[in-house]
């Protein structure tokens, strides 16, 4: 038994195995805490809404897949292997062709859609996997 | 003129890009800051020296190459692809056999070797790449 519990314990996270865990887009999944911030998996496809957090930056990244993020003012072109932070209070509006697998990390309990009340695109925040 | 500016404003950040710039083991090179969290890239190579950080986890990611984590009652093994949160206040030691290319999160200002003044092996937390 605490075989059991010292594997798990000291189990590397596989995002690849994570990520097959689930199909549904626009679902963040949390796979890790660090301090107060959330590591989390989610796979999105076409656009998203325009919006912003008022409290926090937000970090991208791409895991699979390419990802758009458009601005007011630019946008940015994020692929497998690179990163990009959204800086605090700056609208945004994240895209992709097709479906792309992102790894975010933000404070916990940012909801995705930021500032907005936005229905169905608000996901919960809670979901571990 | 503005053009350079905004191209710059919206580049995402790409790991092996940055990776290439640099080649010297142990010393982090920060990519990316989130809130009061930097994201640094270092290639380490051999053992570490065993240390704790107090107040904060850590988190690695391996992009490329094995990490290995001790710990006093165990150890994990990072490949790439993959991610480990070490708890705050955990002792832990990295290994890698062969040199391994890591992104490391952790609020800005915490020195690689912990609670220790470990001399040589004490980097500073400034060098932006």
């Amino acid at each position: 038994m605490s075989n059991h519990i010292q594997a798990s314990k000291y189990a590397a996270i596989n995002f690849n195995e994570k990520l097959s865990l689930f199909h549904d887009q626009w679902r963040p999944r949390i796979i890790a805490a660090l301090n107060d911030y959330h590591f989390k998996l989610v796979k999105i496809e076409g656009d998203f809404i325009w919006h912003q957090h008022a409290d926090s930056d937000e970090a991208f990244i791409v895991l699979n897949g390419n990802l758009r993020i458009d601005f007011e003012d630019g946008h940015v072109d994020i692929k497998e292997g690179e990163m990009f932070v959204v800086p605090k209070g700056v609208p945004h509006k994240p895209f992709s062709e097709t479906e792309v697998e992102i790894l975010l990390i933000e404070p916990q309990g940012i909801p995705n859609t930021g500032d907005l009340e936005a229905g169905e695109h608000t996901a919960t925040d809670g979901i571990w996997i």
